[in-house]
């Protein structure tokens, strides 16, 4: 990875973090315990992977700057509720999350529940108050729909709770992390340049294939990283997979085949970029990123 | 109430529960038991007085059949949401709703709060979805997102949480109620109409005053039948408010000053619609029916 990627990496989510503060409620607003919850799980931590990619996907075709703060603000809302939701003890029950005690540790659960919900609503808010052209911002707030809801990442979470000690095969697995984190990948990436232009079909089935590509990537190397790195790299309990006994890539395929399938997707993300030229080295940069990331 | 407001309101609930059914993923669509919980959270029970308000400020204005089913139908999936996860152990553990069982006890907890999640996710993609004018639509999913969000309803329930034993004020009270139910009765009413025409701030402001008014005197009167009326009468576990220590009209006011409340917001809301004639009967009749609801 270049020097310059990685300014633009540094500076994109600096810049990020900022304008989600802005459009999280204020803690001067009523109810402040609520809002500084939600501001709690939303700020000041994880590696902004959806974030990264809207931007990545928007410098593609000259998007807008606010609009594509807003979709990138709105996919992260979501992915940080689901995180919250995820982490309460009638799920995972988890206690760290980011280095940080978890939102129902820090605050309660019935907290911890509004605030996933809270955050949901906030999401499509921000969507929805661009100042846009009015049948894009629909587009897009379809897509976010789409890409949260019972058929994308709930459904994958479903699908996941579902599989706990059941004998998974590979193909069953793909498709739980399609859904569970892969359609939230997907929607950064189409939203990302849905802000620029309107996608034609071959456009939107190359990024598809770019999306596919990586976030079945993410996972594998989570998978990895669960297996191989400790608690305090990852900032989240590791090994809790194989304690829980959730099914893996690395409990399917082994270690070294995962690493290849990694190594492999990488290559098809790359690939996938090839129609859209030199303005696509930024989605192959953080292709490289989620294969190479080390925590 | 005239015969022909009780045949309209029996037509329009049997009408609504059909597109509901239609607006919802279907159990042949994976995850199918994800799909099952949420009909089950959703369909057959309740008394759909968001979707009836939505019709009657619809009915005003010519409204487009349509606009008005996916209107309805995404504030009544909010509503079913917002009772899911209310029901949950963390919130009012509550084992009973509409007469069956609550959907963590029919199910798991995981299960309900993946089933509110998703009923979220699906209010915003029914609207989104909608074939209407654009900007319109913006407005509509705008209100609704915030109608849901941190200043409105999950605004309310987390100060409901807070008051749990806490000296409230009357004002307090009302402000609280505001937001819990207030924001989304507010909102099938603005929303309703919008789906007709594009409001002016006085039709705006003077609709807002009747969604106040009924908002309010529907909570009075929840309370008062929480403190009169029985479990089996109203689907749901009677006095639980008093058992839980929590502020109320009732307890506040007293039983006879509460119903006397009611019977004013009642008129205050019939006075709010003089601006809109003849056309607002159903509205009008809607009002009553709130405050002489036996359940």
């Amino acid at each position: 990875m270049s020097a310059h990627f990685q300014d633009w990496m540094k500076s994109t989510q600096q810049q990020f973090e900022v304008l989600l503060a802005s459009f999280l409620p204020s803690t001067d607003a009523i109810p402040a315990k609520l809002h500084e919850a939600m501001r709690y799980a939303a700020l000041d931590g994880g590696k902004r992977v959806r974030p990264l990619l809207v931007y990545a996907a928007g410098f593609m075709f000259n998007a807008p700057a606010d609009l594509l703060a807003r979709a990138a603000a709105a996919l992260e809302m979501i992915h940080a509720y689901s995180l919250v939701h995820d982490d309460m003890p009638c799920m995972d029950d988890d206690a760290l999350r980011r280095g940080k005690p978890t939102v129902h540790v820090k605050y309660d659960e019935a907290t911890a529940l509004l605030v996933g919900d809270a955050l949901q609503a906030q999401a499509f808010l921000v969507l929805a108050e661009a100042q846009s052209e009015s049948s894009r911002q629909v587009a897009m707030l379809r897509l976010l729909a789409q890409a949260a809801g019972s058929t994308g990442m709930c459904g994958g979470q479903a699908i996941d709770l579902a599989s706990v000690g059941v004998a998974l095969t590979v193909g069953q697995l793909e498709q739980m992390h399609r859904l569970k984190t892969g359609a939230l990948l997907r929607a950064s990436v189409i939203m990302g340049a849905m802000c620029g232009k309107t996608l034609s079909a071959a456009e939107v089935a190359a990024l598809d294939a770019y999306a596919s590509a990586i976030g079945l990537a993410f996972q594998v190397v989570d998978d990895v990283l669960d297996a191989t790195a400790d608690s305090a790299t990852l900032g989240k309990t590791a090994g809790k997979d194989a304690a829980d006994n959730k099914p893996t890539y690395v409990s399917l395929l082994g270690l070294e085949a995962s690493q290849a399938l990694a190594k492999k997707l990488c290559d098809d993300a790359h690939a996938a970029l090839l129609p859209f030229g030199e303005k696509a080295h930024i989605l192959r940069n953080l292709a490289d990123l989620i294969v190479q990331r080390k925590a």
